[in-house]
């Protein structure tokens, strides 16, 4: 199949440039037809074309990770890696790298985020202010898109994101602002079905790319800092109806309702949104999906109690939604380190023996590894710079310094944005290493009375930022078989843009001046970067179409927050498509 | 000074890669200090400091077109030429021409058209709704910016856009949609002065880059389409005090009077706004600047007469802003063909002699040729397809066909923006081509009453474009010593974008597809094209840097018109820097 589709993709490419389109595009259907007819027996067509019709399977997904000319999945692999396994880019050469085309979305007003899906010779992103788009893999040419009209009134804590789509069989699922779940036809763009999540004037919102596992599309909101209380749904695929719900926050009686407030509706307003993807291990048949900061985020008085599932790993049956074992990392946070950070799934050495391992590196500062068949604690280690909120003991369980509290205030590190937030770390099986997208920004919290309104802010406090002279970012890269760090690159303002790990010995990540940059995945050393014209929050993905290797990077700040002495916090938008010496 | 400039650009960009910023760029000035004193001999020392001091001078906006390190003038040259005199890029290698840097301007809601302006190691560029940004030039990083503050209320007949900046000694020049002319300092984006030509509350409005001759800032408005009265002005290099105006429609009583009605105030609403950057023969010593179309633009009834100076070249003394000759391309205009294209001056062999030519391709249909001393009339052809409105005179004027009159209707070719609008056209000395960005769209003009109210539209009439399946676009090449057609190139929806050529042998232009690309000049062939992500309207620019040649352009639609079939009419606002392997 692959080589099929490279021709097409190749194919596609050559007709995106003629300009008598039509009658090149018949030309070229009439010859690849006759081409595949001549070298394709009976058999074999009819199973291709059967495959063709059921698009992306489960198994497909199962081994995204070796598809080397899509990206079938948020993070390439449910596993979570970010790791592409072709070795065209190295090191030898990636000082060619530059733009193949750009593609401007003409959106504004939020972070460009969207890490792109990538199928048979088209490559869906999605912008701000829910936008879908489809374009030509070859080209950057748009063939479809989708413009979500947004009711007034979405309430949304931290700016208009999206991070992607989700692809399965021939139908792409996309979320919106507004909460809802939408499903289109791959190739056509037509919509199939519109299905609303959650209510949005609660403030419920979506801006997570779903996962699909075994037929059922996976999300979770956001809205905690609006009192909402977090779920996790699985939806048919075929038809929108919902399958499943674990509600993150238990109801009273259910088993975690303990960690709340007796005689009080504080669980209601409980928050623990688990707005970003989750991790499978199909051989496990778990489900990493962990729930986000607890309601109200900086008053933790009317919820005595460690607030159970906020902040907390959730291993749960795709099938049932069946909750088999959790952790929660940050008991009772009253910082709003929402723990929801990618859970990366792999096999490795540690503590002397080899653990089926799950490694997170949380908002809280530390980097965890558990045994992800049961949630057994394995280390957890400090990546980020000046944690002093906590002393963990032997379970990783932190306690809070007391000395920490002056009255109504607290100054911790991280701070309110954490160690690392969203954007994607990513994995190297080459290297052992994790890396990981930091930012350094201490916060004074001041604690404050807090009473709930459907639909309006539920903080209980104000964050005091550090002084941005103060503040900084890091890529840094651990041995994840120690938690020992192994080098760290300086952003010079806190880094918000995700990473990507390839076979070729490259990192390859963003940052707020603008710049995408190629690092040795061993020393950290810059091999390679190019100007894209605004800070950069998305991760970079990495496919081949045909027999090249390709690099792709969303641009675009979008964050009103200026970033002082370094470019480039104008709002972009440009989708950039990169290949050794532009080809 | 230009290897000391190019040594110092090479500077520049080493240094903005690099991240120990502050200490690397202390060095390497302490190495060119130490280089240049070495090199340099006393005397030449302080003439260079002297030079220094001077910035851009009169004799260097004379020698303009040779200055290979530098865009100093709107059309490079004084000319109107647009034609880069560099070799180093040409049919061999463009095919490997990439990005080298992209500055995203985060500024949407119109078209991106500028022409920047390039000088010591900076580049200036503007955007639409009266943004001004200066970016080191090796690498896009922002130095400085200008955010106009625009009043509520500024009418603008075609969208917010703005053209370029004008450079002289040390200063930058920059006008306004609210119509203020404004003064800079090139190195520190100081504001030096705000001089306000015109109350935008009359609609007034200025788009245009400034021309400066001799230390006067030339500018002239828009706004015809609201019934103002036209003028060019003259604005004192230093103080901003105003020299000059050229009323380009004549009160009672002064010469031209008498193409207008007597016993009316139509003079006063008379239009003829002189919206784009006019050219400049240096040994004559006369600026070649053509007034817009009259008002009201559809219904003529109320103007009776030839409205000069409406769709009118003028030839004036910069010094005084005394008229010297006119030739009216477009009298009594029912079109809306604002005949402002700019003149381009060269000397040629046309008819048989060699002559002191002015070429324009006029928004009527019309490619005209001139005698520049004294504006008498050599020939005019229709370069754009269709024309039907008028037939020639023997001296170049029309005779408007009566037989496409219906009743209040007319159905004329060119449409209502005519075959060429604002985008420059470009002039190669090695083809003796004029290069034209040109457009299809057939109008039906219907015509309609109209009052005259302060500040609210005066159209008198409405256009009903032809149906876009129609419509289409050209870069066309012309023999301007025949004015016969050599080479067209069809763009496949109306072409805005502005062309460039160069001594490589190559015509770079974009087009609403979103590609920029490069032509072999004498045969159209394509050689090389990159998609920018968004319709381009703005002419390249090209300029070394250092030992190397680039290709600069601004790349953004902007408008809200579709084009149907053709990517890209997303709103972009990404400008480019080119270079050879991306280098």
């Amino acid at each position: 199949m692959i080589s099929i589709f490279a021709n097409r993709a190749e194919a596609l490419r050559s007709i995106g440039r003629c300009r008598s389109e039509k009658s090149v595009r018949l030309l070229i259907a009439s010859v690849i037809a006759f081409v595949m007819a001549a070298i394709t027996p009976p058999l074999t067509r009819a199973q291709d074309a059967a495959e063709r019709r059921a698009g992306v399977t489960d198994e497909m997904l199962v081994g995204a990770q070796g598809a080397s000319d899509a990206w079938l999945t948020y993070n390439r692999n449910y596993e979570g890696w970010r790791y592409a396994p072709m070795t065209q880019i190295n090191a030898d050469n990636v000082d060619r790298l530059r733009p193949v085309w750009v593609y401007q979305t003409g959106v504004q007003g939020g972070g460009f985020e969207t890490t792109p899906i990538v199928y048979e010779g088209k490559i869906y992103i999605t912008t701000a202010n829910s936008h879908l788009m489809c374009l030509e893999l070859g080209t950057g040419k748009m063939l479809w898109r989708y413009d979500h009209l947004l009711p007034r009134g979405v309430n949304l804590c931290c700016g208009p994101v999206n991070r992607g789509v989700a692809i399965y069989r021939n139908r792409i699922y996309f979320t919106t602002l507004d909460a809802h779940l939408i499903c289109f036809d791959a190739d056509s763009g037509q919509m199939l079905w519109d299905r609303e999540v959650a209510d949005y004037r609660d403030s419920y919102s979506l801006t997570l790319a779903p996962l699909v596992v075994k037929g059922k599309v996976i999300v979770g909101p956001g809205g905690a800092e609006f009192g909402v209380r977090g779920f996790i749904d699985a939806y048919d695929w075929e038809t929108g109806e919902r399958i499943w719900r674990f509600w993150t926050v238990p109801a009273p009686g259910e088993p975690g309702s303990e960690t709340w407030p007796a005689d009080s509706d504080a669980w209601k307003q409980g928050g623990a949104t688990p707005w970003l993807t989750g991790t499978y291990d199909p051989d496990l048949d778990l489900l990493y999906w962990p729930g986000g900061n607890p309601s109200p985020d900086w008053n933790g008085t009317v919820r005595e109690g460690d607030n159970l599932y906020s902040d907390t790993i959730l291993a749960l049956r795709p099938d049932t939604g069946e909750l088999v074992w959790h952790f929660q990392n940050t008991p009772h946070d009253i910082f709003d380190w929402a723990g929801v950070q990618e859970c990366i799934l792999i096999d490795e050495v540690i503590n002397g023996k080899k653990v089926k391992a799950l490694v997170q590196a949380n908002r809280n500062g530390y980097l965890y590894a558990l045994n992800r068949e049961n949630g057994e604690f394995l280390y957890a280690k400090p990546y980020s710079d000046g944690v002093n909120w906590a002393v963990l003991d032997e379970d990783g369980i932190p306690r809070i310094r007391p000395d920490m509290f002056e009255g109504d205030r607290r100054f911790a590190c991280p701070g309110i944005f954490g160690g690392k937030n969203w954007p994607p770390s990513a994995y190297s099986p080459d290297t052992h290493m994790i890396y990981i997208p930091d930012q350094k920004r201490c916060t004074t919290y001041v604690t404050m009375d807090v009473t709930f309104r459907r639909g309006l802010p539920y903080y209980g406090g104000i964050p005091v930022m550090e002084e941005e002279k103060n503040a900084t970012g890091y890529i840094k890269a651990y041995d994840v078989r120690t938690g020992e760090q192994v080098w760290s690159y300086d952003t010079k303002a806190p880094n918000w843009a995700g990473l990507l790990t390839t076979a070729g010995g490259l990192v390859f990540g963003g940052a707020p001046d603008g710049y995408l940059r190629a690092f040795d995945d061993a020393t950290g050393e810059i091999l390679w970067e190019f100007q894209t014209g605004s800070g950069v929050f998305a991760p970079p993905t990495s496919f081949m179409i045909g027999d090249r290797q390709y690099i792709a990077l969303a641009s675009g700040w979008g964050q009103p927050a200026k970033v002082v002495g370094f470019m480039n916090d104008n709002a972009g938008s440009a989708f950039y498509l990169f290949g050794i010496d532009g080809k």
